[in-house]
């Protein structure tokens, strides 16, 4: 089924969103005050345009600078917040083979709450370490992150915790929509929004506020070609099976499936969906770094190759994308060298 | 001459001091309005205090967070709005190698003021470029930062612009000294601080605002020993005359002199100054690096460096250090790997 030309908006956009703005509002108050950059920077660089060249104007929203290095303690805070007192107070689970983790691990710090990740076996031991550091219990089981859920859940339905999925979860697609509500506010000129899309949770959360505040901004999401699942099932105009493993090294885009929370909206909401080599990956967070001076993840590197990517079909546009993250692993620094 | 076991305070320093704390408050009510991060985030990180040991705990200031990427876009904002409105329209004109350009430039881009900046000819490229990218003037005369002011101090003759130096002027050293006003409020347990001494308007700001408001907190001085003047001047407890030229990667405390302003305050107010080698600094910068996931400059790393060697000393303290800026030079991120 070929894509439409066009994205949908408005109603039959509504239809497909798992949130809506004034869920993103919500979401906002809650998380606020319990961060210490707010709203994070959205800044230009002038290096930076002069890379992507076509005459665009590239905004880049800080998201690296928050608490645990990552755009993803939105979603964890707004998910913590979400839970009702009493829930809270049994404990919250979830699966993580990094910032979601961390982003729960940091709420339930801040919030007083017993925390509970489940982990892979062989996990990043940098990350593993940084969410233990934030006073949660690590639990490593399975061969992936997909056996790492079932532990979740088993944990969840054996302890009466709170289960926070990464994705499938209204609360923490509201979180990571408060960016963009951040940005529309900081930058009102944009006219596009490229987005990597791991979960989804983020191009989502930007597609709910966008469908009721600018509807005419286009989304564009990237992804990594070691890693095309949810790329292909955009391009094929439905869900896909995963048929093999993961290879890219920017592990918050390597997913291996489509989400029911997120994936209607995305199939109908974004403009294009780009999927791009480690290579160009990594090149990305060497120019990201070299414009801004910040480290970026791998996921914030395939931001700016997307915005490469897609710069000749948006000549002349002011772009914003997302410095998802700066948790590069330390075996991968020497990408940026 | 043996320098006396503790630090003066009180009016004995008060007499050395350049600024006062109503100063560092004046320069910070002129200076937040134009900082889309403020205050910046300070942070605990468990595996920094793993790493120093010595029941140590360990507080970074998130300077690099600002725009510029450096503390000093604090002393140039500081600079320029204290001058009045008649002499920002005749220009501004600086001498720098790098961050006080950033910062003067910044301030030229955000106050609407022609800036121009004298460095020496073969000047870091990179920082060449991001003045120019903000809109500022480059003039490139002299061997070295020395003659740079010269060429800067004559341009300011010349034209009637006004000429900020990076260290000799109060508005600058009151600007460096808001950081220490946010980070007492953050952080009201502080025992001591740790600061890179390169000009030293960041330490004597802080003896301005702790002689004030805390003055049993003690500061600690740290230098490179391939650029030791202050650090060798303060044990002497007399200015020197440098012999040797600068070899340090570490630019931002790349200096080769005392400086009339900050020199009375350093000699009265530190509690000890500590000079270290390229290869601590460049540890210091991977302990910081794989402890917050960010992006140090050299400096950065020599701050993390001096908590390291002080650490025996300060044992079971609670120690403040400043991530002070994330310039490094593209060809120093193989440091990090």
């Amino acid at each position: 089924m070929p894509r439409p030309a066009s994205a949908l908006r408005g109603d039959a956009l509504a239809a497909s969103l798992p949130v809506t703005l004034d869920d993103v509002r919500a979401a906002h108050e809650r998380i606020r005050p319990l961060l210490d950059v707010v709203p994070t920077p959205a800044r230009r660089y002038p290096t930076l345009d002069r890379l992507v060249g076509h005459d665009v104007r590239v905004v880049v929203k800080h998201e690296h600078m928050l608490p645990t290095g990552a755009f993803k303690v939105r979603n964890g805070l707004s998910a913590v917040t979400a839970l009702a007192a009493g829930d809270r107070a049994r404990g919250i689970v979830g699966a993580s083979t990094g910032n979601h983790g961390l982003g729960l691990a940091y709420a339930g710090a801040r919030l007083g709450c017993r925390v509970t990740i489940c982990v892979p076996r062989g996990n990043n031991p940098a990350k593993n370490q940084a969410i233990l550091d934030l006073g949660a219990t690590l639990h490593e089981e399975g061969a992936h992150y997909d056996e790492a859920i079932l532990a979740a859940q088993r944990l969840a339905a054996t302890t009466g915790a709170a289960l926070v999925h990464g994705v499938n979860d209204r609360a923490v697609i509201a979180g990571a929509g408060t960016l963009t509500l951040e940005l529309l506010e900081q930058v009102p000129e944009l006219d596009a929004l490229v987005i990597a899309v791991g979960g989804g949770s983020q191009a989502v959360g930007a597609l709910a506020v966008l469908n009721a505040r600018r509807p005419s901004l286009a989304v564009y999401g990237v992804g990594s070609t070691g890693a095309p699942t949810q790329h292909d099932a955009w391009h094929a105009g439905e869900r896909l099976t995963p048929t093999q493993p993961v290879t890219t090294f920017a592990e918050g885009i390597a997913t291996r499936a489509t989400y029911d929370l997120t994936w209607p909206a995305l199939r109908d909401g974004l403009a294009d969906f780009v999927a791009l080599p480690d290579d160009a990956i990594a090149e990305g967070m060497r120019h990201l770094a070299t414009a801004t001076r910040h480290l970026p993840e791998g996921a914030a590197g395939a931001g700016l190759a997307g915005v490469l990517a897609l710069a000749p079909q948006l000549a002349g546009a002011t772009i914003g994308m997302v410095f998802c993250g700066g948790n590069l692993a330390p075996a991968d620094v020497r990408r940026l060298a």
